[in-house]
């Protein structure tokens, strides 16, 4: 089937292929599913650790660690059968010893061992269970009839599971983290406006710390492995309700219920941007995807299409998501195509132009207005095209001059400026030349590669809300989201 | 004209093809060209910076100053009609006045002024000039004809000539630099073992800084912008013979002269890898290289059905051109095209799945003692596949039980290690696993990603020779550099 008549086929034929694929789910009946009951991940005000270890470098003493001795002002419980106290805190031997309410079980023990301690959480009155250990589905025989059984119990007492085989969720506000990943490993980001759900925590743990590292924030996250019980569709219902919440990321092998997720990106996209990095393009990496978290990929072309009618922003690889998810969260979507790149070295612009073609993007052509303004008030040197080319010897009152031009213009729907931060005549300040010409209200994407100085200039640009890119292919597809957005709002309908 | 018919054409074909396009080259005969005297360029005892600026901030005095006040310890001669002295330095009004021999000329003034002070170099027997000043060929009509004319006086005196319009060069021995950025805002990269021609300025800053940063050395730079007289041709002749260049690194826009290149690139590439980055893929991007540059791009089939015959590497980007520049400069040529994966979290390997296939790589399928070494081993929540996933829980003794079993495998001929360094369990130990397990002698190819942990471990790896890449599709590009230099050495019959 060629990708071109998949494209074309409707929502509902795509949908309905989506579900006749062999996508190895579970078949248990969904009850209780929906975004309902989410909260006590992300507001739980006690936890208990389920395998806590007084062993450093264990999981079970890493998850404790990280509730117990940062940021997390809840309650916390360990509960280990062969232990009087850990880490100062005194341990139970099951959680309904514990003398208080638990909203949230974190549970890092053998597979095995699980489906009677779910069962125990439920007695407990458990609201919510991340179950951090692997030995499930992933490994097949019998260890999914584990992840069944731990499932029929959980909905047996009304508990909804993150997990298992997987890092579990952070809450930028609360602070809470299920992560066996220690501070001294792994940053936390601050809190903002992005949710990031992902099957894979490995990812998780790279976007949470390129997100710290860019002072990008994190609403709530999710790492949610073989997905046993709350799905995507769960949470991007759930993220679309969080007022917290304005971009949603996510980043998927493959998917349980197909129908289910669509109709829920369908109802989410038009009020907050989804991005997606779907993995599992080829038979090999939908073989990889199997034995890693149970899931077979599906047909690229048919997740494409379906996700294109559903307003979801589809990503190639893990940058890009996270490229792409900034851009979202900084820029306004773009009115339309028409982008207009300067800069005083075009070397960078010649790799845009040719990235702006193959996304669908179009070079603006400027009114003869805005050329005369440029040619008029720039030094000759300077070429007036696009890109508008102020040379090595551009100053910030010469991108001033630009800028203001091309912002101006009718024809020119964002903006792409190109910054050779390491040529000595491009003086301080350009920084605030930028802080002023957000006013227009145009999307703004910028470039700029190299060390020290160019990093230390692109965060006071990203201070200012205006997204860095460090080459022009990062750049253009964050263009290419702001356009996108744009569009699947105009198509939709969204505010 | 379809990409597979012309990748069947003989590579005489697609040179002639190369040359009958409209290249807008310059029509005058080479005369002298090739690599002879381009010594003076890297390895001059006086240099002349003709231009040169009392005003901090203006391009005639940051290459002053950079040649001046810091590692290069040749004669440094400022010319300027208009001053005395310029930082401590005697100021001359004409090169002619300077009373020693100087060996390269640096022009920073304004094109119209250049004839002139060429023809005095000519006269004070100067071997090689760089003109950094833009305002020539790129602006077309008249500023073609200045080009026109500092070429031919420069032949008829026998001296060679870098630029226009470019930053020029460094050498990573003798430490001289042409560049107009200043040490405050652009990292020199130690000495080592890749050469880098740019015809972008700008990309050659990133790519000084990306080296810098990296610890990765350079031997020779050079950004040689219009290409009036030196080309890349020349360059690669040159450095091919340079006994401290291994790897040769290209970004280009479009060719003067096809048929010198594809000579040049089919003699070298035996001896040493050439990577290749070729922008102006489409219409846009080469009307963006024509005002930039004022090279025409050609068409992207036919230059890559001729990079291939004659065993130069293709990048599709910037950092991918860093990235397969790296792994060519660290590691050996793979034997063969079987990929086999460990890691301790199997995301970022569903996508390098994706990603291999994609490139022609192949997942390597472990011989029978493989599969039962890893079986017996291995903890049994390992997954012994490809990727062999050791879990969060893995530890460095499981990553060496896995490594060497793949390494010994008569069926793998590259290993790449995914490593999760933010799981607490992956102990410090890792990095002396690493250090032994590169006594096998097969290509290693490393992606891990994260904050100021992470990156710290991934500098320990590289200062053992082991390339590491942030995302998956970066190393796949890097490990498909090294099965690409196998093959076109197999092919083109390299030692």
């Amino acid at each position: 089937m060629s990708p071109a008549i998949i494209k074309a086929w409707r929502l509902e034929d795509l949908i309905a292929r989506l579900a006749q694929r062999p996508l190895g789910g579970l078949v248990l009946p969904v009850q209780g599913g929906g975004p309902e009951g989410l909260d006590a991940f992300f507001k739980a005000r006690s936890v208990a650790v389920i395998g806590a270890s007084a062993r450093p470098g264990k999981i079970g003493h890493e998850i404790l660690r990280n509730l117990a001795l940062y940021e997390y002002k809840g309650r916390v419980y360990p509960i280990n059968p062969r232990a009087e106290e850990i880490l100062g805190l005194k341990c139970y031997k099951s959680i309904l010893d514990v003398p208080d309410d638990v909203d949230l079980a974190v549970i890092a023990i053998a597979s095995e061992a699980t489906p009677k301690v779910v069962e125990e959480c439920g007695r407990k009155g458990v609201k919510a269970i991340v179950i951090v250990s692997g030995g499930f589905k992933e490994l097949g025989g019998r260890y999914k009839d584990v992840e069944e059984e731990v499932v029929r119990i959980a909905r047996r007492y009304g508990m909804r599971i993150i997990g298992p085989n997987c890092i579990g969720v952070f809450d930028g506000g609360t602070r809470i983290d299920t992560f066996f990943q220690s501070r001294e490993r792994m940053l936390r980001p601050p809190k903002g406006p992005i949710a990031f759900m992902t099957q894979s925590g490995t990812f998780g743990c790279t976007m949470l710390e390129w997100a710290a590292e860019a002072g990008l924030g994190i609403s709530k996250f999710v790492s949610y492995g073989n997905r046993c019980d709350v799905d995507e569709a769960d949470l991007i219902r759930y993220f679309g309700q969080d007022p917290e919440t304005r971009v949603i990321a996510i980043y998927l092998e493959g998917l349980s219920d197909g129908r289910k997720f669509m109709e829920a990106a369908r109802e989410v996209a038009p009020k907050k941007p989804i991005v997606v990095l779907k993995a599992g393009r080829t038979e090999a990496g939908s073989r990889a995807a199997l034995s890693h978290t149970g899931w077979l990929a599906g047909e690229a072309a048919i997740y494409e299409a379906a996700f294109r009618q559903c307003g979801v922003i589809q990503a190639r690889n893990f940058e890009e998501l996270f490229d792409m998810a900034k851009a979202l969260a900084l820029q306004p979507p773009a009115r339309g195509r028409r982008v207009a790149m300067v800069t005083n070295g075009a070397g960078p612009c010649v790799m845009a132009a040719d990235a702006c073609v193959e996304r669908g993007l179009e070079l603006a052509s400027y009114t003869p207005k805005t050329l005369g303004e440029l040619k008029e008030k720039l030094p000759s040197y300077c070429i007036p095209g696009n890109p508008v080319d102020l040379t090595g010897s551009a100053t910030s009152a010469d991108y001033e001059v630009a800028m203001r031009a091309l912002l101006k213009d009718p024809n020119v729907d964002l903006l792409m400026p190109f910054f050779v931060f390491q040529d000595t005549p491009l003086d301080e300040g350009i920084i605030d030349v930028v802080a002023d010409i957000r006013a227009y209200g145009k999307p703004i994407v910028c470039c700029a590669a190299g060390g020290p100085y160019t990093r230390k200039q692109a965060r006071r640009l990203e201070g200012l809300g205006i997204p860095v890119y460090p080459i022009p292919e990062r750049a253009v597809a964050a263009a290419y989201a702001l356009v996108a957005y744009g569009e699947i709002r105009a198509r939709l309908g969204g505010s």
